[in-house]
């Protein structure tokens, strides 16, 4: 296959090669008939298979084919299941096949800076380990199917305001160990076909020709074979871009990015040879990708119960006061809300899939409890912020009657999307006042959220139950309705932390930017790194989500004591149920590095597993850490750095619930050198210095000449440590050649 | 005068002009005796003359003459008097004169970034403009008797922690708006005879030969004509810092730098008109110091009476539960704490004073309440952090025999200085306990504190009342005595805040940095800017001091409700003494942006007063406001610019007590073009661009095209808002030549 793409490009005109570097159109590559070179299909995901077959209005959210939509990627990340990810992907590869979609534009997983973004919903985690190994389960799925993924936005695409303008500036150790962590495994393990760029700049070049993304750390350093894509309309300048990288741009350019790369490769601009790798990465997907058969036997109806496993892995319970939940089958439920009615089970934009078919809440509740009475009221408008008195007293009568309310508030629509951010973190006033007024005549109230990304919750006093079903897909009523009365038991953690306000979140004074830049300023402090580090305690933590049952840990082993930093450790650990009724549970590893010469975060996730667990039931647990584990990005080596010295691990039910801690130490086994200079502190000299070098004796003469304490000096407290080389001999009256004593 | 020194100048050979650029010894300039030119001398200040009048280990904290230990810049910052500082100043330019030094080494006014930085003592405050104004006066005053200022240390050297190596990191827009600003006005209006840079390097540069910092900044913008000083050995590369605008390299750098001057001349590397330059910035210097006759009636006797009245209007009331302050003249006083008898009244390092006196408590409690009978114990070894039993027993039980126990806590001096940092806010753990153990048998506890900076209290609700004493020079007893009986009402309000805990701070994430770099990536958000928009509660708020008495606000007026930019405004208001005790009250005025396309505080200080009242006195207080009062930094023109639209005036007794609000609108005169772009948003164009022109009918033209709604786009909540300009042609096909199009 290798030797007929090199053929086939020796072939090519260049014209020919040119033209396939950009789409047919806005869903297709171009096919080059004259050699027989096929064209692919793309079609939006990443929850949900978005394939329109006519060539309508495509540039919008119109009508597509039927597909099964499953949770967004914000729920699905809170079940930290690999197997689910992988399981959703196979699903959604079948799906595409059936359609002849030869790339699903998926999965979405940059990392959530804020709250606010619009299109968080999409987005898995504010974690970049979390993220990455769902990625990578999730594009192993798809691609098992013989269907390519697109893992998208690459890089530093954090905000949909200006989000094809904005320039991200971020400092490369948090590039590094946040925004492209979350891209790395992924890249590097699941091997996806394409890899989507983002719209954005990041330090001052576009993302679709940023050389330092798209060449030296994706290609050079991760070892990437696929093909790069732009979002569609991301590309600014088309011979820079393929310059640094870019293969393909999409959607159809009308011709005129390929006249530009003829022109250019003509005019001496742009090498011939660049265009001819272009073609050969393309080439190479095209041809593996018309491997794959068209998909004969799909049964939307058994993907609709995948989405609704998907949902029921998903959900998190938040609160439980007085073990409200689960509800009794036999019980007076009030439904409220017009989400229960009319939901929302998926976000906005370009992820919008027509759903196969959608649960009705009150179907699926009389399926898991027969014996239930439910009485339902809108109680509110969705379409509206504005308190609706009639609907409003219809509920709160409703509920007056019943054992308990089950209320569906959260996120309208309008409120969050893909193309615009949000400018707060509250639900509208028309919900929260129900929630209040509802409160006055019923004590047992269970809040059901439904919503993309955090929300504000100073009402949370008034509801002894909440359930966060965030966007369920399309089968989150059959899920929701197991979950409330028990026929499930909740196993879903939170992929992000919800703060108690918005004000407390790390990006707040720098979102979405100004000046059309964006300034990350917070640095490596996305999510619970902050809140950790900070002390400010959230209203759900990373990592948080209850159970109907109750879990111990104990027994933390480690294989060994002391490790090189190229040497892997096992960490082991028993959970038992000690409840009564079966469940999941989430074991979280966290790392803390006991001392650095660098700023790190308190603690950073670098192990997860989820365990199935009968009452009464021990299972082992087992992480296995490497150097990555404890590393952090060196700018002077510009590589993964370990510092020798005490870690600890630390195992959670979630990051501010650690149940056991163990420490080891790691030894570093490379050397950052520690170059003398004369701006080297004498405290360092002291301290790293060789003492029979040229440079110490002098720093030793200098401060006796002083009478200054070289003990003393070494110590931090001393008002002289800070003193550098030069200034010592300065004082001193030494003259010196610093080139020569320094060589 | 300019035509002798320049007529001297062209008399001195190169090695001779090059000899008058650095120092004698640790003191002086150099004499030229060939040509009679005189050399002047210098001394530390900023809160009290640190003359050594023999060459003894000046490099070193030893033995000066005795003089006059006023409270610390951050004691005095907290009398929000600008004629006190003016007092203070003028003191010291009469006990300067005395010693026949020329040039006193004051005032200190870097912002405080961090409560942890071990100079804050000297510093003035988190605010610049109150930083500023302070200075101002300072610097008047030493300089109406003939003595020169040396404002320090220029600049963005906010840590001690390798504060000869450390770069500071820092945008533009903050170093403007918060870490110059400081200097800004004390230069400008202040015109300190000479300046000081600091010894850090901001941006990449030494501040010693910074071009942006001592040429750009200093001297082309704010039209300094005074001389630049290097701080004692924060010379790097001489001639490059010549270049830059450095006058003076001190101390004595035993002519090695002289001789690199005199060869850059002869290599061509320097022009010798810059040699000149810097001779003639420093012969002014030295020909207007020699001008002022030495001081022949300095009586320290009434410098003293000085020094306990800044203290007084200095220290603040932080709290005062059930009136327990002022004491009964009367009462049985348990006067507990090693500070009481070894009282920290001043900084460690460089300022350090060898104080003419310095005031016994009980002496000065005697003295205001005869009648009052004073039980005294130390409690705790200040040399040590543990718990001493027997001095703690010993404490209890006088506490328990008194009416009240006034309990002196703090900061021993180990724990700051400068030289280094804090690691933490706590005061010791043996002096907390004590507290506990005291308020186990006495209800009423008086806490005076003796720090130099911010100290995290935990252990407030045991207390009844806490007086900040902050380090309050010679004089601190007698004021303390004042305050604790009601002799003096106490009037200071903190110029920093007081967070609850360290972790709260904005510096935090990023204090002191790592790898020799400390990155500003709070931004503008230094201070009550931070607290006040993260919504964080501090424990004592900027601005917030109580009083014996009370005032009311009333009446607030502005001469305009719209002003141009380049028009002032007036604000007056009237405030009254509502208490039954005579008192002095600070009112600050604080603007906010109602709305602004950039990133801005909540609210910013721009004016403050401090008056007196008799009780029911009525007593009106103005403001003027100017085009700074609005403005923020803009890097597009590099000047500071008002955007117009609505701006709140707030006047409070603190920053987190506003009393009076009133709202005007500002025209900007100054309009900043938008500049239309491939990458401008379509929203942008559609918003912002003339309709006429060709760009903005090809937009119409390319939405029209793809059927999307021009009125709709406009909304922030179209998903296609954002799209750009070049994406828009290319999604419609239409090949446009930008650089034509947008000439």
């Amino acid at each position: 296959m290798k030797e007929k793409i090199r053929n086939l490009i020796n072939e090519m005109t260049l014209e020919e090669k040119a033209s396939l570097c950009s789409g047919l159109d806005f869903w297709s590559t171009k096919p080059v008939d004259r050699l027989n070179i096929p064209n692919i299909n793309m079609s939006d995901g990443p929850h949900g298979l978005r394939y329109q077959d006519e060539e309508a209005d495509n540039f919008g959210i119109n009508d597509s084919v039927p597909a099964t939509c499953f949770p967004s990627g914000a729920t699905l990340a809170c079940s930290w299941d690999r197997d689910l990810m992988n399981k959703v992907g196979r699903t959604l590869g079948k799906e595409s096949k059936d359609h002849g979609v030869n790339i699903l534009l998926g999965p979405a997983i940059n990392i959530k800076r804020s709250p606010l973004c619009g299109r968080n919903f999409e987005y898995l985690s504010e974690d970049p380990y979390l993220s990455s190994q769902l990625a990578v389960n999730y594009i192993k799925g798809v691609q098992s199917e013989g269907v390519g993924t697109s893992v998208k936005h690459f890089a530093a695409n954090n905000q949909e305001y200006n989000r094809m303008s904005i320039d991200t500036i971020v400092d490369e150790r948090t590039l590094r160990e946040i925004y492209l962590a979350s891209f790395e495994e992924a890249i590097k393990q699941g091997k996806p076909w394409t890899v989507m760029c983002s719209y954005n700049q990041v330090n001052g070049d576009f993302a679709s020709e940023n050389d330092y993304l798209l060449t030296k750390v994706l290609r050079d350093e991760w070892g990437y074979e696929g093909i790069v894509i732009s979002d569609w309309g991301a590309v600014n300048d088309r011979v820079k871009g393929m310059k640094a990288g870019l293969d393909l741009e999409m959607p159809s350019c009308f011709g005129i990015s390929d006249k530009e790369i003829v022109s250019a490769v003509k005019n001496g601009e742009l090498p011939e040879e660049v265009v001819d790798t272009t073609a050969e990465r393309l080439l190479n997907i095209i041809y593996q990708a018309i491997e794959t058969k068209k998909e004969t036997a799909v049964s939307l109806e058994y993907h609709h119960e995948i989405a609704k496993h998907a949902a029921e892995e998903s959900m998190v319970l938040l609160k439980n006061e007085d073990g409200i939940l689960p509800l009794k089958k036999d019980m007076k439920v009030a439904v409220l809300g017009e989400f229960a009615e009319n939901p929302r089970f998926q976000g906005g934009g370009s992820s919008h899939v027509n759903a196969y078919k959608v649960d009705e809440l009150l179907y699926q509740i009389k399926a898991v409890a027969p014996g239930s009475k439910i009485e339902f009221a809108p109680g509110f408008d969705l379409e509206s912020d504005e308190i609706d008195n009639k609907l409003m007293e219809e509920a709160v009568n409703k509920a007056k009657d019943c054992d308990v309310a089950v209320i569906f508030i959260g996120l309208p629509e309008r409120y969050e999307s893909e193309g615009y951010d949000r400018k707060h973190m509250r639900i509208p006033h028309n919900q929260v006042e129900l929630l209040k007024e509802v409160s006055k005549v019923q004590n047992n109230i269970v809040a059901v959220l439904c919503n993309g990304a955090p929300i504000e919750m100073p009402w949370r006093q008034y509801v002894k139950g909440i359930l966060e079903g965030y966007l369920g897909g399309q089968a989150l009523f059959g899920a929701i309705s197991e979950i409330l009365f028990g026929g499930i038991n909740p196993s879903g953690k939170l992929a992000e932390t919800f703060p108690e306000k918005l004000s407390d979140n790390p990006s707040y004074l720098n979102f979405p930017g100004e000046e059309d830049r964006v300034v990350y300023a917070e640095g490596l402090f996305v999510g619970y790194r902050y809140y950790n580090k900070k002390e400010i305690a959230p209203a759900y933590p990373f990592g948080y989500g209850l159970s109907y049952t109750t879990f111990e840990y104990s027994d933390i082993t480690v294989s060994k004591n002391e490790i090189l930093d190229t040497e892997e450790l096992a960490v082991t650990l028993k959970v038992k149920n000690t409840g009564k009724v079966k469940g999941k549970e989430v074991i979280q590893l966290y790392v803390r590095d006991m001392e650095s010469s660098v700023i790190r975060p308190e603690k950073e996730l670098k192990g997860f597993e989820k365990i199935e667990l009968e009452p009464d039931e021990v299972k082992e647990v087992k992480f296995t850490l490497d150097k990555r584990s404890f590393a952090y990005y060196n700018r002077q080596i510009s590589d993964w750095h370990v510092e020798t010295g005490a870690f600890q691990i630390l195992i959670g039910s979630s990051s501010d619930d650690i149940r056991l801690k163990t420490q080891i130490t790691v030894k570093g086994t490379v050397d950052i050198p520690k170059k003398i200079t004369e701006n080297t502190t004498v405290r360092e000299i002291l301290l790293n210095g060789d003492p029979s070098s040229e440079v110490y004796q002098l720093v030793i003469k200098g401060l006796n000449d002083r009478g200054l304490d070289v003990k003393e000096l070494k110590s931090e407290e001393s008002l002289f440590g800070s003193i550098v080389l030069r200034s010592l001999m300065k004082f001193v009256g030494i003259e010196v050649d610093y080139k020569k004593l320094l060589q």
